[in-house]
């Protein structure tokens, strides 16, 4: 846990460099617009310690895997988004030194993101090894309305010295990815072109062929006023620079204003991508960077509008929340129904961007709720364009018939992991995935859905779980055999009570999916089953009897049910009791000691009720919590936000806060350690959870909105802005008082603290919340 | 399967080249000496497809290991036994043609293992596309009398052509390992030179530096009269030959007789390696090879005279068992305790020639029986002077007080296998290691060995299954969760009887060794016990609570233990409907497919079940073979022996032979399509054990000898010879009789079909055996 940076309500502070933390700076620093994304490199040189990154969307290779013992079912290979050029580099000389703040003594430092507008600056002031002090500003962004373009305003100032400046603005394509299995690079030279101040490269991936094109063009300005220098031009298969030397005294500014376009060829047609990526960056140039910058903060204005959460009175939980918020606008759009969200986004090479079942459990409900619809929707389709893939993907493991089982991570619709416990057996994925198709409609009203893609990938999942049972003949049920549950610290267990429920739950959903279809999208309906060869009355017999005679671990003397057959055999010592100086567990306990324990990783059983809660009484999601929750260790990011919403749930505010602490600033406090890999991305999803559905007390059900806030006791008030069915409420919570203004020119009833209210268009409505107690 | 290989009582023949088959044909005829081995490779030139493989015993090289997913307490390397030099080779070139079978017409091969004196023999016509033909006749072998010593009779004879040959006998130390991780050598070369007619290499292994020196001298003669002829040197760091030209004229034989000396730092100081090895192979040299030969077939007739299985009307059954036999001599002969047994021996690269738990469940048997009480000693002392790497071991995955796992593969006792449902969790082999030294101590009468080494290893051992086992609330017994059985096609599961009842076992005998101990010696114990740090009343009180309640799943309704909880819940389809195409299913299905099936890779409950065979009457036994055979698919070639065990057990002699049929000749035929890999040498022993076992009825309890003979229907008769305490026997089994002659110069008292019988000194002893009736 660190705690190196300012807080701010809006923005990001690094004051003072942290050359120690720079890893992590750059993982927090990082820029992105959901089409690319960049950690918060430097622009000029570093030799100091740093992880150079940035990446295109979409654009992955399939490095070769490695695993210890091949298994039958294997993916061949680990898709990663690749490592992409270094378009923001600026190389400066002074008089034979290069300008390098490893190597220099600062004076001053500040590294600032400010969230509200979507840029990242640095000014410093430092001094060379020759006495020389400089001043450098810089400003970039990366456009959210010009989705190829990021711009840089550079600002050198000498300020004790006159001298000739020599300035490389460049582009680098010769990267490599830090996490490559077996050290190869990925990609191909095709083309490099420079010219004065502007220069393209184009390069090809392996084995996947996207090409991608960067390239970048900029202006000189000396005190403000353009400067034509002359370019001593550097062309390199893999990198192309432009140098230029300038004339400065004491105190005079020079300024660089670097224009950037990255764009592959999921964009353009391979022959037509250099002229285009031309075409692009010339529009942004003859714009201007001030004009740029102005509709890049403007469209971050609008994003704000519908997605802000304030709190007041905690300024480190307002910037932690806004900084969760920042992020998942900044990785996902949802513009483009091929992209999804990777656990680190654009901010690291972990997990290889790379899509989990974390888009649909943990990032789902915050699009939804705070973007257009698309959007949601998009990350919806985006499995349904998978489908296949996950057909296949089930066929291989034996599987027929159409079932589909998704990937555990995947980028392009096939399997990437290749743990058998992890790739076969986590396959409560699966029933996530159709969970998700539920969670959309219920929120959005947008039952069409179901006919266009929702029901063919619910048919898929349902043929697979129909499979994937079996019948015990001891049992006289249907059981789940050999899988890995949430809780990833057991494996190959025999009915995960969240699994079997899920199962059964898309069986059941399934079946009324079909008769919704057969009755207001017969042609749809009758399309899709001749297309999928279903059978329905022998098929569905088949899914009624799995769902009667679904078998589901249960404790009579505690009335809970159990996470796996035979839990109850573990040695059940509480969480709270492992000696600290092991913890987290993962890191110091061996594997085998880790399974055998009872302790779990992330809601597993409090999962399901999580997405079930409906079904339950408090009574029964008290048994269960306090059964659960102290042998739970928490060693995954997405643990905190379900224990938060299901402690608010069950009336205990103290236990929610604390449990939504772990999660709001994980990556600013770098609070498990690995923030300089990337940011948690997914896990902000959950934060955002953790904060309006858990204290907010957000729910849909039954097309109606509810809400049941409650407010820490450290805080004097909070909101946060919800958009449902067209509607944007902004919910404002204090201690006794919830306010509801209804932003939109329609009228909404919800159920606010179990009383069902009209809120009026365009108006504030005030409720007493005399307890600020939790049900 | 394959059927290319002549039939023969002594010897193995592959008349007519095969280079289709060649890899395997190389596994089948490999040679060795325990110190030393080789794969049945040309010494000539070939460039077909061939494994090169020559290893030296215990010179290992730990390569980087490689996971899909790193585990707390996995180990850093896999050390494999490296290939080492090539020290065979003699290449031959006539005007300009290099002899090379690949590019001939073969007119005339054969080659010739003879079993019955340890060489190998290829007789080769063959013609140059120049129309020059040649015969080739070549014999080796590696001296189990000088075992750093192999020689080699090669003669050459032009048929139709007068010419001048050009002969390059050669040592070369340039190999590598096919299945190195990541593409490295091995070897570092250190010194080589070559003078005339001998030449030496000692080259060091990177990281282990274990220096090895590899040399050869070389005579020759034209019609069986020596030549000197003059010699063109070669020399390389790592590579030495020396050529020479002979004019021959058609029809007159040129032979060169090539002595090959392989001496590891094992054996001398480094600092005199050269010198020792310059000093044996001068002593081998003036020997002379009909000398090195006759010692060597010699001693192989004593190897024989105590380990022979004759069949007597099926020439494939003797040639199959009698192959099992000479392939276990040739691989361990007992003589150094820091040695092992190698699945494949020295006859491939697979499995790295490390040790696993096949040496004391598979192989301790066979060397029991048929060689001096040392042989299996130094087995079991083997793992006791890795009792502390294994104390070590168990520490890394939090184990304390001394416990002790040993690891499932290692080379130096540290564990090298990293899977964590083996490496972790594959536990049974700790109580196989245990059973040994009863096993070993109940058949030789040596109890002595207990004070020596035996308690420390049990102490270690009984403190691992005190800590590993946990109690359950639940079912108010000792469980043991996560556990691995011998059936690898299940993984992590709970309460494997096997296991469990290999714990109990140990706990039990542990207990019954201290009192032992106690009474015969004290002094010892006590040593022992303040080393170990060992508190006897407290530790001994947990383990007897241990042994009273601990857990062993059971079926009421069939009266049988369960393989593991939940094994019920399965669908118990018997193996014979599983679609033929899809057998094995290990190359066929998914892993998760396997998991989840009922069906058995070899014994698991059975193999505790012959383990503690006397523990249960004939219809116990029954009802267990009854549910589990028809569940088991025999994919591992461990499988088979205990099945024609218990099969003969309980009366089913044709269940028997069906079984033995598929390990007698398991390499021979290929069974498995893998002898190209290398020899199955562990399964061996478990095709010793189905005969002498299963067949022969053997058994040892209460310081008696059992036998109980049967013969299957198709066989005229069968012998096998055992030593059992002293004595020397030969049981001779014909339909109807059993005769048994007593070779030694003691009586010996047997339990010969449930009749305890006197067998008188050097005399033969003959008894009806009406029925051939098993039990």
């Amino acid at each position: 846990m660190k705690n190196y940076l300012v807080h701010d309500e809006w923005k990001i502070i690094e004051e003072g460099f942290h050359p120690e933390f720079n890893r992590i700076s750059e993982s927090i620093f990082s820029l992105g617009n959901g089409r690319m994304g960049g950690r918060g490199n430097f622009e000029e040189k570093y030799s100091g310690s740093t992880l150079q990154g940035n990446y295109i969307a979409g654009v992955y290779y399939p490095d070769k895997t490695r695993v210890g013992w091949w298994k039958n079912g294997y993916p061949e290979y680990f898709a990663k988004v690749l490592n992409a050029a270094n378009w923001i580099g600026i190389d400066i000389e002074i008089d034979g030194e290069t300008l390098d703040l490893a190597k220099m003594e600062i004076e001053s430092f500040s590294r600032v993101m400010d969230m509200q507008k979507g840029t990242l600056e640095r000014t410093v002031v430092a001094t060379f090894k020759s006495g020389k002090k400089v001043k450098i500003t810089s400003l970039r962004f990366l456009s959210i309305v010009a989705p190829e373009i990021g711009a840089i305003s550079y600002t050198l100032e000498p300020l004790n010295f006159d001298s000739t400046l020599k300035i490389s603005p460049y582009v680098d394509f010769d990267v490599e990815n830090e996490d490559s299995n077996y050290d190869e690079k990925f990609w191909v030279a095709q083309h490099s072109e420079i010219s004065k101040n502007e220069g393209y490269i184009t390069a090809l991936t392996k084995k996947t062929e996207f090409l991608v094109c960067s390239g970048m063009k900029y202006d000189v300005f000396l005190n403000d006023a353009p400067v034509q220098p002359e370019y001593e031009e550097k062309l390199e298969k893999m990198f192309i620079s432009s140098t230029f030397g300038v004339d400065v005294q004491k105190n005079s500014r020079i300024t660089i204003q670097k224009y950037g376009v990255n764009i592959s060829s999921e964009y353009f047609p391979k022959d037509e991508l250099l002229a285009a990526s031309k075409k692009i960056l010339s529009k942004a140039y003859t714009k201007g960077f001030n004009s740029l910058l102005s509709e890049h903060t403007n469209a971050w204005m609008v994003k704000w509008e519908t997605s802000d959460i304030k709190v007041d009175g905690d300024v480190a939980a307002q910037q932690g929340i806004r900084f969760n918020i920042f992020q998942l606008n900044q990785t996902y759009t949802g513009e483009d129904e091929r992209l999804n969200i990777g656990p680190k986004g654009f901010t690291g090479e972990k997990y290889g961007g790379t899509t989990y079942w974390d888009t649909e459990a943990f990032c789902l409900p915050f699009y939804l709720a705070t973007a257009e619809q698309k959007v949601a929707r998009n990350l919806l389709i985006y499995r349904y364009k998978h489908l296949q893939k996950a057909i296949e993907n089930a066929a291989k493991l034996g599987f027929k018939n159409g079932a589909a089982l998704y990937p555990m991570v995947t980028i392009n619709g096939e399997e990437c992991h290749n743990e058998w416990e992890i790739t076969f057996e986590e396959i409560h994925r699966n029933g996530e995935i159709a969970f998700a198709i539920y969670d959309y409609i219920r929120y959005s009203g947008d039952w069409d859905y179901l006919a266009q893609y929702g029901f063919e990938v619910l048919l898929g999942i349902s043929r697979f779980w129909c499979q994937r049972v079996n019948w015990s003949e001891h049992k006289q049920k249907y059981v789940m055999l050999g899988v890995t549950g949430p809780n990833e610290y057991e494996n190959n267990v025999n009915n995960n009570w969240h699994t079997n429920n899920l199962a059964v739950w898309t069986l059941k959903y399934t079946l009324e999916v079909i008769q919704y279809l057969k009755y207001r999208h017969p042609q749809e309906y009758k399309e899709i089953t001749s297309k999928s060869n279903f059978v329905e009355t022998s098929e569905t017999q088949q899914w009624k009897d799995i769902v009667e005679k679904m078998y589901f671990p249960w404790d009579e003397t505690r009335q809970i049910f159990l996470q796996q057959d035979d839990f109850l055999d573990k040695d059940l010592t509480p969480a709270a009791e492992i000696n600290p100086a092991e913890r987290p567990i993962s890191q110091h306990w061996s594997w085998d000691r880790i399974l055998r324990s009872p302790y779990i990783k992330q809601a597993d059983v409090l999962q399901s009720i999580y997405l079930f809660e409906d079904r339950y009484d408090k009574e029964f999601i008290e048994r269960h919590f306090d059964f659960y929750e102290p042998l739970t260790v928490h060693e995954s990011s997405l643990s905190s936000c379900v224990h938060t919403i299901l402690a608010a749930r069950i009336g205990r505010p103290e236990k929610a806060y604390e449990m939504y602490l772990r999660t709001a600033r994980l990556d600013l406090d770098d609070y498990n350690n690995d923030t300089c890999d990337g940011l948690h991305i997914t896990s902000m999803g959950g934060a955002w959870m953790a904060f309006v559905i858990g204290f907010g007390g957000m729910r849909v059900s039954e097309n109606m909105l509810s809400l049941n806030p409650f407010i820490p006791e450290s805080w004097k008030s909070y909101s946060f802005k919800i958009k449902f069915r067209g509607v944007l409420l902004e919910i404002i919570v204090s201690h006794g008082v919830v306010e509801i203004i209804n932003h939109s020119e329609a009228d909404l009833m919800v159920d606010l603290l179990e009383n069902i209210v009209t809120l009026n268009r365009n108006s504030s409505t005030i409720f007493e919340n005399k307890e600020n107690q939790l049900p």
